[in-house]
């Protein structure tokens, strides 16, 4: 099925990214949320919560569970959220009394929220290295071409002459800086989330801290309390993917508006018409402007789930589920196409006049 | 792959809906793209401008080509849309002089605008169908528990009594007026797409008119003449897409602040916790409220389309089809939900007081 | 005050339109909701349920109350909506026991959604009479430059050569389109709002509906039942208003695009530039897309409030007032600059050749 | 005139925040602006590209100009920026020789940038106030009621028993972040604009940097190179407005849910209405729910305004015009709003158990 052009069988082509799209295989996702009760039920028999013998056994059936994803559908239609269903799953192939103890004081969205930030974590290493490609590429640009003549366009409008590269430079500063910021979300923001039904670990009494910091540990993300009911960093994340998208936006733009002049770029492959043989069009220079504004789109979307009402709203929370792995689809894909098209580019600006 | 939550293998149980990703399928794409080019060559024979025995070929061979995905994969990456590499392989497929005569006097816009126009033919009347059993639905809860008493809430406080009737009006008000303007919209804006390289039909000569027309008839669309950077049809079809979801995410809301009060609303099924077992949470209500969000936020995306360039975008063409298969998608969802809660209100209001 | 661009003293010149805020002045305002309260009281006085003179008091005062605005703003800090400090004024000003009949049965946001489609209808009015006028410039273009030849541009990429006049029919027949669906909104849509406390006007008793329909037809609103959960036309009006500015805003791309080719387009004045007194920038033509993308994005906005819980969401309806005037406002000004550009174009098109 | 709801005579009451607004006053907008003129032209003394005694009579008239407002409006009217008009009537008030050397080197960009910087520092400032003392609120809130029971709820329904503490820790966490990252975008992020025409300062020859230091210096803003078509800091600035007013958005939300349950919270004042004498409005909640939505929405726009092509996009700047001041006065209203909300709070939580 192709709803979804990130992951369409030809359209997937233009707009997909592979290496994106794997962090949200039914695979990937599952071995995440297993990783988490791996690890919470390895903290509670650290902590003499559960016995070693019950946190062995549920960490071998974990470490290869195939769930049934027909049944995990089903109960998702159920529950709004996979977890019960798999639980039970899993339960019934751990067995005997371990079975009762997977998932021991923990809830849905302790597993959800954390099986996130483990793929973010893949995710922003992603993305960090094509920005450090790109940045590279913008580089090389400037070395080869940033002394050439080029006309400046204010308001649409011929200016002065100024140089290549200082064209270069305003697509690359903004990328670097978002670089930065990335890199402190990556350090500060990828928190465990482990609250239990409703944030205060009532069932693990006094070793609730204990067990969240060494479940943290072993999953190398921040510990802190549980955030259940605070975004922000999922929405700070979205809307650093659309500054990077949009950037790279502004960057197809231009790139574009110097094709259609026609005479300060050259361009290698571009795109074909059904129509018009002759034609080379800048394509990937234009889908850069299609995937930013598709994620300016979106980050409003992200930014309405704020309003994440009481202890944990399936309504708020469910629009995260459909919005963010888009973006990080969409910002993939522009990385993607960014990196093509700075490669496609031949010669940048005017002869030397 | 699963980035879009309407067809995620499990994710898909609660957001997807099937009768509409059927809409998006390669098969059901491909075949409309295949009958507009069937149509075309039929018109263009009749009007002399090809042989019969090439419309025939053609015909033949577009009523079961099965094309190489993969190859349409790598096509659309480089020409940015799917079609040049489409009739690449369908002229391979019929061969012969006839191959040089299929898409004659087209572009890939055409077959792109003309086989969404198609398709979106069959979605209005499977939104159509459903709302015509919503408002059943409502009738019916109407009548079991339309003179009940319901304490008003304004401003999240109780005012004073009405009649569940009262609210189960203001639920179905606006989806019967949304049902008029769909059955408008199906029947005089589905129009044909059809002007060659740049909307002039120029390789047809005198007969361009003729042509649109008779396949115009043939497709069962309206004939109007090329339309490529005008989209507000499509605008106004995604508008009234998120008015329905918004309707909808109206009776959800209403419905999760109801099952909250306790008292006045009782509720089959209902999803449970993996941490709270006692609970029944109500799922479907819910989720109609991210299903109108999320509509919300896309149909902003799909106005920033209107700014469509010149004769042909392909940074906003590109933008609409991001964005408009999953509002489609998500409305599906939302009517597909309201239509099995309005099935679990086991009762309505309080008891006669 | 100006932190709104359309009624900032220097920035209102080139974003505000004079004719359009004219609807949205506090004595514009005040005199719809006591347009309102006289027909209540009218109606009233007519079904017996005030008396006469009452109702004369009430009418006599409304035709000339001048509201103390700086106790209005106070009242609606503290109540949300101006009607309560409003109605107490009021009956202040009328005296005696008619007082006490004024607003009998209604509540504020029959005052408040009344008094918004009374100025609904005349800007519908307004909007309607610029889109004639744009029209009617749009056919003097294409009769002055229609059969000149111009460079269609597809995927910003020259094409082949079409004419001014398809051009030129690409900018109109959207606008013609949204014309009449504007005209069917303002003869179907514009709907007296009379519920009372919670939509049941149980204070009216039986004579409800008669009350409600002479309101009604004194106002010269359509009549209906109260709507003021379904906020549907406020949003279809609002969607409407994105999709004018829209289809302004892909004219003045197209002619910021064309002026920056250089050969196509002559205009008229142009901007000037403080460090560049050589240059004209299409000013006007940028700004369309700039309207069209602010519309683009409140149309957003205004959807997120269709999620209207209960009898009265102060949230929901809050939103409306924020947005709802400015995409007014946005697309009275594109009008204005669309007519103001379609003047300053003196020449399209190359010349014969 | 009022379209804006954040400065209308009376909404202004409930939407408003005169504190904020006056930072867009004319007065405030005019005098950063000549600030920024009098600290180049001392600059440029300093670096000997002008005359000391030019400078001073530059200085002089800037400390007390007063524009004709009248004549602001058609200038920008028609060059689509104030600055080309007041540059005219700057040099018309300075006279003599010295009246050529105002403004030299620079653009209108660098002006309107740079006075927007400017009122930024101020803005975050008061946003940083605020949010200490919201902070300070919400510790008494946790000191006062923080050990008592309330009834968390998940999925909109009643879940287990936590405090008071931990819903107050869920209101106050975020706002800290935010906070934070406040600190860190004032500190690194609000920089001087000064590029000239296109960006280069080609008219300061090698003094360009030197001069741009020193005005920095006066004006005490970072010093880097032009930022003319990087938009970032300012798409960053408003996406943390929009996460502090979604926080309060929730922190609003959930008041009102506590509210509508009617047992674990208890409002002082609370909002009138004109036809139940009896109810207590939680409006100040609602609206914070509003604001919230209304910042969620235009955050979208402000991104879009990324696609910034060229060296100055006349388009996606004016779109910023429209949009940040209001997402501003938005967040500012939002704090006020909270601030007396959380004063409102008399009680928190049921009685001890």
């Amino acid at each position: 099925m192709s709803i979804c052009a990130f992951d369409h069988p030809y359209l997937g082509g233009l707009l997909g990214d592979e290496e994106t799209a794997r962090f949200f295989s039914v695979e990937v996702e599952i071995a995440a949320m297993l990783a988490f009760e791996k690890a919470l039920a390895g903290a509670e028999a650290s902590a003499g919560l559960i016995s070693a013998e019950h946190a062995e056994r549920i960490a071998e059936v974990c470490s290869d569970f195939r769930p049934d994803v027909e049944g995990l559908r089903r109960g998702t239609a159920k529950d709004g959220v996979v977890v019960p269903e798999l639980i039970k799953q899993l339960r019934r192939a751990i067995g005997g009394e371990a079975a009762q103890h997977v998932h021991f004081g923990a809830t849905s969205q302790d597993v959800i929220d954390t099986a996130l930030m483990l793929r973010l974590k893949g995710i922003c290493a992603l993305v960090q290295g094509r920005l450090d490609q790109l940045d590279a590429a913008f580089r090389r640009m400037d070395e080869s071409f940033g002394c050439r003549p080029l006309m400046a366009h204010t308001r649409m409008q011929p200016a002065i002459r100024i140089t290549v590269g200082d064209r270069v430079r305003a697509w690359a500063e903004p990328l670097r800086h978002h670089g930065s910021s990335l890199a402190r979300l990556q350090d500060n923001g990828l928190a465990l989330q482990l609250g239990g039904a409703a944030g205060t670990l009532e069932k693990l009494g006094e070793k609730g801290a204990v067990v969240r910091a060494a479940v943290a540990a072993e999953l190398g993300l921040v510990d802190k309390p549980q955030w259940q009911s605070q975004r922000n960093v999922i929405v700070e994340f979205g809307s650093l993917l659309s500054l990077i998208s949009g950037a790279l936006g502004k960057f197809g733009q231009d790139v574009a508006l110097l094709a259609q002049g026609g005479f300060e770029i050259e361009l290698a492959g571009g795109g074909g018409s059904s129509a018009m043989p002759h034609k080379q069009n800048p394509v990937a220079a234009e889908v850069l402007v299609s995937l930013a504004r598709f994620n300016a789109a979106q980050v409003a979307g992200l930014h309405q789930a704020l309003v994440h009402e009481q202890e944990r709203s399936g309504g708020a929370w469910t629009l995260e589920w459909m919005i963010l792995p888009q973006m990080i689809a969409a910002t993939g894909a522009a990385l993607r196409l960014a990196l093509e098209l700075t490669g496609a580019i031949v010669s940048l600006g005017a002869a030397e006049s």
